[in-house]
């Protein structure tokens, strides 16, 4: 007999959206958790404030040479490849994005840097593991949109995340400017839950990845959002690190410019936070989108 | 027997695409006509040599209602109708432009309001005439991207267009913001004209007004003006006019805010560059998308 968590945030389950309070913490981490860096107490102040943080600086340019060369080779072997974890953008063949990167270097070594891992055990509190991973493309002249998100919300549907205890760094591999399709973030938007209409196909991950068509957030909750949030789109050199709580709602524009705006992108979840069945009532997702073997207990 | 104009600028006819020198020089108004007003001779050096002009404050906020309220009328009639004027978004059913607006009141009276024609009369000379107009919606959440054009090399091929001697009107009835998908310009693109690669094939507008496929600069040609020119982004408050030269390079990403950013667009043709045959060998597109009965002669 299984045993489901009590689901504190359903979501695709009415016929119409609702917008609630988050039950959660933003910041989980004891004082000796929080005193261990390498956040200082203000940027942990406005991380929680905003749901997000930039740090420029924090990779040196010999760091970001060897990502992009990394990057290149991942992309030039996922180019003729037709494995799941290579995924391409909507109506096209470039490529999107590749998963489950965090196993190999150098991503694996990224992933356990503290400056991210230390940084995610800060605002989580205690032990923490790489719930997923990826390099996305944002490639120039042809980089579609992300429409808006909350990753929690598809991680708790789909992939059986209970709580909101996970955060998520973006490594900057090319400066971002407003005009290559920088992620935009709606701050303090992590403090409200938006639930989503419609119930989620079996298998849905194969087409979402690509384009999101269920757990979209709907026109008014992101209007109402966008007017008691603004909009923040933190812009900066590539080096840069941008950290975001799960449920800070984001997204972004498509990018014609000559200039990709590529990045890795690491998730940490707390230990305490491992996932359970999907509350959606679907098939989990697959390891390579949501670990689920091999989490530290 | 047909008598065909030489063709200055021959594009989509060779493999390879080719930077070409403009030969036309880009204001035509004799020192009287530039005397004129409304432009100041500063603002005409800057249209000179960026081959674009924003100039704010045109419209007031009752005008800006105004045309507001008609857009949102005319749109209302948009809705079910299947007439070619009303374009829609590429896979969708969101209305992207309506043509040919500038027969009726408001549009036919901004269409003759001498802050937009009398500027056209300055930097062009002597009589002009409407070549096009079209109401541009970018509606919030779904607006897509506009890739990368000059609009006189579609013209010159598509529409029989000669010479490089229009001038192109955006008014901004929603102000615009670097994150709703502006226009963006690289400024002195103006001077130089792109041939590009492939062959036009008839009826191409139907699918083009929604996403082009031929007439389009290629990479690497992009990415010369872009090292060379940079980008230009002039954001600005509703009510503003941004005016570019036919041959300016331009382009826009996609909008998932929820701020649309609707506007209308008026292109003056001189009346000594009328249309003639397109130098494409293709049939002319129709009247609605390049008026070519009833110029004043």
């Amino acid at each position: 007999m299984r045993i489901r968590e009590v689901d504190l945030y359903p979501s695709r389950m009415a016929e119409s959206a609702e917008i609630a309070r988050r039950t959660d913490p933003v910041l989980y981490g004891s004082p000796a958790d929080r005193a261990r860096g390498p956040l200082s107490p203000a940027e942990l102040a406005l991380y929680a404030r905003d749901g997000f943080l930039l740090r420029e600086g924090v990779l040196d340019a010999r760091e970001v040479a060897a990502l992009t060369a990394a990057l290149d080779a991942a992309l030039a072997r996922a180019r003729g490849a037709t494995v799941p974890e290579v995924v391409r953008e909507p109506g096209g063949d470039a490529v999107r994005s590749i998963f489950a990167v965090h196993d190999a270097d150098p991503w694996r070594a990224l992933a356990q840097d503290p400056r991210l891992s230390g940084a995610a055990r800060q605002v989580l509190g205690g032990e923490v593991y790489v719930h997923q991973s990826r390099i996305n493309l944002k490639p120039g002249f042809e980089g579609k949109d992300f429409y808006w998100h909350s990753d929690f919300e598809t991680w708790h549907v789909e992939d059986g995340m209970p709580r909101m205890r996970a955060v998520s760094f973006s490594v900057l591999l090319d400066d971002n400017h407003p005009y290559n399709g920088p992620l935009m973030l709606l701050p303090g938007s992590h403090k409200h839950y938006v639930r989503c209409v419609g119930a989620t196909p079996d298998e849905h991950f194969k087409a979402s990845l690509r384009r999101q068509e269920y757990g979209v957030p709907d026109r008014d909750s992101l209007a109402w959002l966008w007017a008691r949030c603004g909009v923040a789109i933190p812009t900066g050199p590539a080096g840069s690190v941008l950290m975001f709580d799960c449920n800070t709602m984001h997204g972004s524009n498509s990018n014609i410019t000559p200039l990709s705006r590529r990045n890795v992108f690491v998730v940490y979840n707390s230990v305490a936070n491992a996932l359970v069945e999907p509350f959606g009532g679907t098939r989990p997702r697959p390891e390579f989108v949501a670990t689920r073997e091999g989490v530290p207990r």
